[in-house]
């Protein structure tokens, strides 16, 4: 699991050559960033960029594991980055900062300069404060940039994730239900799209896939859905599980399999970093809390009573620490509890995700997958297209859809 | 999961009628606990009583879980219990002391006084200090005692559950190597056989079927292993999984899927009560040790740094408080951990089991399996007959089996 | 600390004999509750009559200690318990929950029936409801029922406890600021007094000392204070100290001292029963969160960034459990932190202070002081009459102000 | 308490010119570490570098605080550091090891490569193995290098400082209980002086001053506390207090002062690092668990049950996490707990505090203290010249004394 990678050379992009084993070639991908200067996105470019060189392991990549990892998925160094953000802080200097942070190896930003410098070139300006009357010109400069980045690099295809700063849960509107509705809005009328659902949309238009890493709305409008349905274009989501709500999942069904009656369940979130300032608010955080909540009465069968609090404290910087107090009840009433402190680095966490679930997406594309690709729900706190939420069968199901790929056996 | 099972009229013995729908009829089993005075062992009949009673309802059992359940499966009327132990203390005192700790509902000993007292009646005084003269009589009259039960009280069949206090782990020895070995062994000679293993062996002999409950050497020595095989008798085994290890089992696996890497796997356990005692003695608590720490490395794929200790605090009674501290690496070598404390009544976690096992065993049995049976390693800490220590995948295997008996889609 | 007190005969009244050691003599003392059948009051009922019967040890009881401790302070048997609630269910019945909710011993509501029972008889009828036309009425009748105790009951003075539930905070409102503003607001206006200020007011009234157990405004309101001092009537508040709080008093000097820089202190209240349930109204909780946050900053010199939760979990019912995490700064900037959790029982850990209190403020009225008394501040969260939080201070404060009572050598 | 230093001129050696105000005139002081290349000397000889150079600000200084702070305290820029070791290992190599795992800011070693290479070339080979025969003559040796630093940079006085890996107990002997015997066994016999002792002789023959700042025996063997007295020097000691005995001290007496009865207290201490290896050998954690154990039963003033582990963990690298779980009893035998988690950093938890006490010590010497100074009990487990364990009143005993010193109102 920890060996790192050999440098590899990129493969020669599309259509990439055959494996020459009978296998899918792999393919030459554009990953593109919403939010690329975030921590997230910055840990991640960092990341693919030192696997590409062998400067890293693998620790925390899931398409490493027997049972996932397959030729047919491309490689770090087959991976070409770009990305929109709305800040022009340099890609270096965000690494720089992490570096300091103690999220990213010291050497790593020096060394990588020059990968960084080529990924710099590749950002583009986000969006923002879009206008009524701007909305369309917005969404079709984003989908401009999309096609562009895919001519110029030669890219088989290109997955859009969004790693930008969670917005507020988009309010129930007609305008968001069906494409037409969508298509008006654009051109105007009281229901703002969400600037998630903007960058969604200019994604679909150029024909990438798409990773809601974020519980932001994006693209689980049900206008977007049918849209992708319609255009036979797969995407995951939603709100990437990195943290306490992983722990969670693998450890709810424990009570529900050993008929351990959970009485309540008690969760604190502590974090400092952009992310912990934006959910700070409370509109923000509503998004997040909302995914947080569903997958555990899914697994208990029925709601559990506890709070459940996101609160910034700035000093943690980037390591965010989870307490959970879980109270049960055994045989004949006795009253007994478990809690858990979770103390992790959220971009390290995030970052290896992001690289999963490009090739995973490219992977979905590729084999002709359209909508919500429910076997990636193992990577989710709100799997889109899935109604499962236990861990381990969350895997199940991720092994079992990457068997389909032809993967089992050859990894 | 939670309703009280109704009040249920035993069923009529051997050989049980059918029930009418074609499905295998249920019998009347027989419970043998050695250590019948012990904490479990008290909690599991004052539990099963209360069921049977309709006085309880059914958190912590396993077999009324969807997936597990069976209309094949005894009822707790069904079940007679008897046992051995060496001490004299009554049960219903036993069960007042329990209720004094907490452990049981206050009400209950006095409700289920009548039916504690007809246990009481089926209590045999146990092994003790046996010379190398009177090995095989000590075996031959626990035999007599189990064909007296099965007899007297019209069972089916009946399973033995090792309840008593854990033993040291047994010295490797040619003597218990093979059955004609201990056969000799027990006529004298300098290794002595284990006390459990004598009581299993009587299991064996009286066609009974085994659970070692606990992680003295009992069934698992080779000389027994391949006796239960010849003579065609299942058992499970061993060491029920209750606690922090039950906890290791569901989260070790998160690990190994987000290919985290654990550093280190720290355990403290506290404990009380006469277990705890029992465990305090080193060579006591090396069989338990090494029953915890076989799975962690078997799931992680790898051996894992850390203290695992088990300590003896009499202040917390029949409580059991465990610590664990788990350090792990992520993506680009960053360190983060995790920790938890359990806070449970081992005796209420693992009297309901006891009836699951009960339960369980007899079908195995009836079905005509014979050896380990590694469907039930669900419940244990060390698994006999099978390699999986993940939770989940044990669930897996459960449900499997008992769909395997036609219990799916009918419970 | 731990050896029962002896069953003790009442003193004999007023005005009590002298001691025979030269000595002040103990006097006979009412103990009136205002929310006397809630959880605590109840809890402190029974303690108070299980130490005069013999039949409870002192531990809990701080007035027990060297330092504190003297034969000028009312003894258990000493004392009187009367008060006034809104509900009427039976204190023997609110007994027998808390004994069922592991609060009490089993077997004490049982055996103290006859005690309970008498302190029923001299319980009232709360103020609820007041009307703008029936302020003073009410602050009269409570005045009345007061001055009937302490005739009826030859007391030589009375403690007035205020243990009902929390109230929001007081407006700020000219009408609270002075006595004669507040006598006019009685006869009608639109600030209405808080209840609890109502029975302050009549306590003051009826010559009876006070102490706020809880954070409503009660005594604390300007008005009252002032005509407290031109009474010549000690109180002592506000809102007992027992839990996070009290350990929080304990620990932030460890940092303080040591000069290590507490950077983020971030707490979680869980806790279900009475109070949980009437603290999950945030308006109400807003006094208490207000009393907690003050001690820490007065400790460390500075503010303290992080949240503090007070939530509401039934299942936990009087049981609280309150994390605390810790984050901090050591030498050359590096971080640390330090986590806790606590698991108390909320009303076995104020009921002993609630005699304390009584002791202890009996005491205080007969030496002549007036106005809040600081050196009872160990016992709250938000000390009225000092400014000094650190526990060890607060603990020196109140043994240096017991010797100068003339406890010191005798005790 | 957060603001850098001012870089400061050293001050000009014996005997330092009056600072003008009356006050006794800052002197130069040698601080001598043994292990001078070990985590914790090497952290104070960066520190110490670095307060003197204006680079670092003074947290975790205790002498920086109001009440202990005083002009008459040498500054960091009078401290002139040199030790013996075992290894030579550079410094500065070890600088940057312990900036790697994270103790020290990245930039620290570089800047202050120029101070360390000083201080290098005042590091000494230190005592190993020594033969019956070289007794003698290795503590003569280190005596030689004591008087020979002084001379060569004219400083005031010298404080020792033992910072070398923790010794097994001394065994209780008679050679080591006066002078006498102490100096017959220099010459040979079977009874082998503790290496520590051998350096605290030393330098009580060269008249310097000495802190125990381990549990090994070094100073405290009656023959050298003895000796010590004669010679009128005084020392301090023993095993410095910066983990969970520190949490300990703080909180034990909220217990006592609370009358809670404490009745179990279970410790668990997880560390990598050098100083985790060596105690990984139970022999030298015998020296910390006993230096750790005493205080807490002084402070309660009754045994409590519970174990202490001290186990080596090598991830966890500098990071020291102590899990402690504390049971007690409330009134009315109500059962409580608490429970802490600390982590922490023992080099930078350690590294200031040899500031404070090389400042203190020289301090001490200088007031013509001779023998345990008790009032720097604050420090230590198992303060020396004092019985008082509360951390509370022990840094009022440190308050007081240093007011006696005239600090009082100038700090
Ligand atoms: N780190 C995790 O473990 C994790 C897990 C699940 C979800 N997430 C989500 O991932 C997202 C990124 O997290 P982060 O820690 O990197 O946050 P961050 O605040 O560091 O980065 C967010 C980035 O988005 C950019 N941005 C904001 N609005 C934009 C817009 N309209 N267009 C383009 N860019 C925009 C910001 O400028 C910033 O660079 C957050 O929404 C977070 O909730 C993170
Ligand atoms: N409680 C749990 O969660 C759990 C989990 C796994 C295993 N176990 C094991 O279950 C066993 C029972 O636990 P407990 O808490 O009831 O312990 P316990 O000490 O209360 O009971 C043990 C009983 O065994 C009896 N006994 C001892 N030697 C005997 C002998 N030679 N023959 C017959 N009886 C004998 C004792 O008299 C006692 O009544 C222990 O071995 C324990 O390690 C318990
Ligand atoms: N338990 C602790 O450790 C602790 C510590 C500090 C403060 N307190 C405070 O002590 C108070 C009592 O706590 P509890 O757990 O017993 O709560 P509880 O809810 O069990 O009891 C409150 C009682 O007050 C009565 N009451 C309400 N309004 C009244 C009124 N107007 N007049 C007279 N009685 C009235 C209620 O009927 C109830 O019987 C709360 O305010 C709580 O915040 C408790
Ligand atoms: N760090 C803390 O918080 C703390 C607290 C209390 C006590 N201590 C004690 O301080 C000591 C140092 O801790 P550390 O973390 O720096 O350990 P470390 O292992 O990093 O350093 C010990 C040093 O002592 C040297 N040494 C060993 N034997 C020697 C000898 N005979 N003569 C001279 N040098 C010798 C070693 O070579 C090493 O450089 C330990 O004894 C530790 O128990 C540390
Ligand atoms: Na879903
Ligand atoms: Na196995």
């Amino acid at each position: 699991m920890s060996a790192p990678l050999p440098p590899h050379p990129p493969s020669p992009g599309p259509h990439s050559r055959d494996n020459g084993d009978g296998l899918p070639a792999r393919e030459r991908i554009g990953a593109w960033f919403i939010g690329a200067r975030g921590s997230v996105a910055t840990t991640a470019a960092v990341g693919i960029s030192a696997l590409g060189a062998g400067l890293a392991d693998v620790t925390g990549c899931v398409t490493e594991l027997p049972g996932v990892a397959g030729p047919d998925l491309p490689l770090p160094g087959d991976i070409v980055i770009g990305g929109h953000d709305i800040t022009a802080v340099p890609l270096v200097k965000r690494a720089e900062e992490l570096s300091t942070a103690g999220v990213l190896p010291a050497h790593l930003p020096r060394v990588l300069a020059g990968p960084l410098a080529d990924v710099e070139t590749r950002l583009r300006p986000g969006i923002r404060h879009v206008g009524a009357a701007s909305r369309r010109e917005a969404a079709d400069r984003v989908e401009a940039d999309l096609r562009a980045f895919q001519a110029e690099h030669r890219l088989d295809r290109v997955v859009v994730v969004d790693l930008s700063a969670t917005e507020p849960p988009a309010p129930v509107d007609d305008v968001f239900a069906t494409p037409a509705a969508w298509e008006r809005a654009l051109d105007g009328g009281a229901a703002a799209p969400p600037t998630s659902s903007l960058y969604a949309y200019a994604a679909l238009r150029a024909g990438c896939s798409f990773v809601a890493f974020t519980p932001s709305p994006s693209i689980r409008l049900p206008a977007l859905t049918t849209m992708a349905r319609q255009m036979g274009i797969p995407w995951a989501g939603s709100d990437a599980k990195t943290g306490e709500t992983l722990v969670k999942a693998a450890l709810a069904p424990m009570f529900a399999t050993r008929a351990l009656r959970v009485r309540s369940w008690s969760s604190v979130n502590l974090l400092g970093g952009g992310d912990g300032a934006t959910l700070a608010d409370p509109d923000n955080a509503a998004s997040k809390i909302a995914s947080k909540a569903r997958g555990l009465e899914a697994i208990l069968g029925h709601p559990v009573e506890g709070p459940l609090h996101i609160d910034h404290v700035p000093h943690l910087g980037d390591w965010k620490t989870a307490w959970d107090h879980i109270s049960f009840e055994g045989f004949l009433e006795v009253r007994m509890n478990l809690q858990f402190t979770w103390s992790g680095c959220d971009s390290a966490l995030a970052a290896p995700l992001v690289l999963d679930l490009v090739r995973l997406m490219s992977r979905a594309h590729r084999a002709g997958e359209n909508g919500p690709v429910g076997a990636l729900g193992f990577f989710f706190k709100d799997p889109a297209g899935s109604d499962e939420h236990r861990l381990a069968a969350q895997w199940d199901a991720l092994v079992a859809w990457r068997g389909r790929h032809g993967a089992e056996g050859r990894a």
